[in-house]
């Protein structure tokens, strides 16, 4: 039987990549003086409804998903989770 | 005493606003063959790191920076999480 389950998927440059946005962001939040902050690192965020048996089964679609078009493993790392 | 403290940011659309963006995503999963997607949101991630007095300081100085650049909270919604 199928459900309509719900994942949300998290998709961040690696550490050791460069993150131009999160340095602008960073910068920017400086010059409005927020002068406690170190780093800033930024991301997608994906939520998707889906039909699938089960959540084990709603994992692996997902995960095919992120190898195929949601990340670029070459620079990205992505993480899974099922709510 | 100042603690490095870490924070992650999800701004993602508000409900009733059009996600163009998400719906090109559901449309290509479409493409590669997953159709048991129903609906696609996407968003922004931001993983802060930033020198506060505790987690109740860093959380109210992380929702200033949403009020003030993170998030355009006339579209957007932002769920803040100390880590």
């Amino acid at each position: 039987m199928t459900a309509r389950i719900k994942a949300r998927v998290h998709v961040m440059l690696k550490d050791g990549v460069l993150d131009p946005q999160g340095e602008a962001v960073r910068h920017a939040l400086g010059t409005l003086g927020f002068s406690g902050v170190q780093s800033v690192r930024q991301g997608k965020v994906i939520e998707l409804e889906l039909d699938a048996d089960g959540p084990d089964q709603a994992r692996d679609e997902v995960k095919a998903m992120c190898e195929k078009l949601l990340a670029n493993t070459v620079i990205e790392k992505y993480d899974i989770e099922i709510l």
